[in-house]
């Protein structure tokens, strides 16, 4: 694997999954595999989970880790070509990332979408400069688009828990005070076509999402009937991208209750995290045996473990 | 020992002071006892000295440290349950100690007094929760009323440099102009306690301490009368727990200078750092050879070190 | 070697170059040196760059690292002799330095000049205080005046591709928006003396650096003249010593370009980094097969090194 920032960087998605279910059943069974390889981990938006989980993947395959927490605002980063760079941004991304590429084995970006210029995050612009000038394996720590470790966690709670081999999964729009990306969703979509599951989107009208990552996806309006029979619920919020980063609707019916969590069929509920409670779901449905949130959010070490085992082997 | 908030962990004190001067002898006795294990620290306030000194003693234990600078703001955590969470609160603490707990082996926490409710400070919510949640041993790194392994580290620095079994030791409030905290005075005087040393607290009238860390010391409003015969002088400047959190006394005289610890018996300084030089105590005080300051500073790696030797060797 | 801040702490030039040279072959080739050392790195100031190439250098040769990124505002450090410290500053730098040195091995301390008094930064208090307190070997990692690790990075670069034994190297002053510190420059120029080049330095009058640097050196206002038959030409921006911290020039004839290359001896070019496209240089200059500021940030990994190396081996 040269790149982790998408699906299409996955050439044996089964592999993949089979190599992460074997970390996670042996997580120190390759101490030294990584031994004198460094990770490095750009932050330009804050993280925790995804710090965290990766940092610790790293260490249990015997690589350093070095994060750098920047900020969209502490290190500005001039990203066009051809200009005069007389404002604030002190640095060019060419020569950011080929430095970085020559301190690191291994380089991770977290970079969010601003939420303001479709096409701007869409085109993932810092992400796609890293992988050009860094000359190293570029791994998404998010994007303004996607988040593939989260979405292989993601896949790998269904695979853990699922009770066929083509389980219908519901990815539900759900409230939320702020304006989020649609990394998550984009990213899950995309993961759940490849892995063939029978995947159901419902949201609000103004929600439907890229139709690049929903493709061959059922959507419905009416989440009611898009629970009905689920196996897996998958909740969470995301801003228009039809009226780019607006929010169109707080409706509080959308949360996930018990009494929607019954539709299903002896469903279980996942969410990324961090979550909100009594907004995305109620503390009944969080509270429940069939919540997974915590074991899906603890596969993001596997996932990154297996993703960076897959890198070093491959190098 | 399953967590370390608070000296009621401490099933057996003398051997954890033992352990710890064996820890400061031979600190590179056990480089393997922590292999593949992690100490992640979550800090909700600042630290310079607790998470250096707490890195070093894990990695002297051959852990891996992954350190999180949270920030009350940056990362507000709802600790009310049943609560809507429609705020400023993007997470609620029950699944970010779950999750934590799913990604480290033994979890650091430090989480300040905010000094506006006493009763919400001295419930220790952040803390409470997390060794309730997290599912792993805490270890507090400063928790809003206790500075466990500031004490064990002020306890170690008397055992070193006492000259009889149970020194006449005299904490004393000084003046420094801001409002701070009671948890290193609270600590300190529930460790000197189960210490079976003699304790005196002085203070100016109001400055009492929470009556159930300081019973059975003697209480004393006038400081150079408590320091008459003293063995070990701890100044310490903290805010009022009556009027809770206020600034009631910037009495200079209760400074320590050369003449205050001429009332001693050849005592010895103590503080736990920062300290306000010519506020606390005079410059003459801290450059004198019966200043501990640095070599009290210095047994935070013991003290840290034998805390996360006896957790690892329980587990 | 006890320290390394400035040029004169290096006992044996040509020795740490050879032993640059050698970590630049074999980066992996002494996993073991520093095993159960610490570096700690204090960071008044922001870094990135030398960040991630000391910590990198440090963990090539097994040291643990530990970073604190403290800020100007973060933690002020008293420096004055003898005050009442009842201002902002908690802390005074006595303690602060004493105790990082019980905490760690090596310490590396980053502060930038403040550009406000040129005596104070010419002081490099912070730095000093550092060295005499302390009681472990200091590391600059750029400090008010000098930054010893980059020019040891410029001068292996030079090393490496210089076609002659004593190149005609050209530092020349270039516009930039902002107020810059001289630490870089006046840095490069002690050590290129140190080299014995050739040394040109070319800037608009007032501009002329501390003598102490600079003297052997040959000075210019014509930048055309100086880069006649230049081997290097290292262009950077600085402020005036003079009219201390001030910007008297934002001449953009000063910029380097193909056409300032083509006066050279096939000359390459150097920068720092980060370097502002189209101010600095333009883009065709550093899109260029001779520039070779990339390979110059990379030195710095092998610089760090070796010079941790030293520092290892002596104690």
């Amino acid at each position: 694997m040269q790149h982790f920032t998408k699906i299409a960087d996955v050439s044996n998605l089964s592999a993949l999954i089979e190599r992460a279910f074997e970390c996670k059943r042996s997580p120190h069974a390759w101490p030294s595999l990584g031994r004198g390889r460094t990770l490095g981990m750009v932050f330009f938006n804050p993280s925790l989970r995804t710090r965290v989980s990766t940092h610790r993947a790293a260490t249990l395959l015997g690589m350093d880790v070095i994060s750098m927490t920047v900020g969209d605002e502490t290190w500005q980063l001039e990203t066009r070509d051809g200009v005069e760079m007389d404002g604030p941004a002190a640095e060019h991304i060419r020569e950011a990332a080929a430095v970085l590429g020559r301190y690191v084995d291994v380089l991770g970006v977290r970079s969010f979408a601003h939420l303001r210029d479709r096409q701007e995050d869409y085109a993932e612009t810092i992400l796609e400069r890293f992988r050009a000038c860094a000359g190293v394996p570029i791994v998404s720590l998010e994007s303004a688009t996607r988040h593939p470790l989260q979405s292989l966690a993601d896949v790998l709670t269904i695979e853990q828990f699922k009770r066929r081999s083509r389980p219908r999964v519901v990815l539900t729009w759900a409230p939320h005070p702020k304006a989020l990306p649609q990394a998550v969703p984009n990213s899950f979509a995309e993961w759940a076509r490849a892995m063939d599951y029978e995947l159901v989107i419902a949201h609000p009208p103004g929600y439907e999402l890229d139709p690049q990552f929903t493709e061959g996806a059922t959507i419905s309006y009416d989440q009611d009937e898009a629970l009905d029979g689920a196996e897996f619920v998958y909740a969470k919020n995301w801003s228009s991208y039809r009226d780019y980063g607006k929010i169109l609707s707080q409706d509080r019916s959308w949360q996930i209750t018990p009494e929607k969590m019954a539709r299903t069929s002896d469903g279980y509920f996942l969410h990324c995290l961090p979550i909100r409670r009594n907004m995305i779901a109620s503390d009944a449905v969080l509270d429940s045996p069939r919540s997974l949130v915590i074991e899906q959010a603890a596969n993001r070490i596997p996932a990154a473990q297996a993703v960076l085992r897959t890198i070093l082997e491959t190098r």
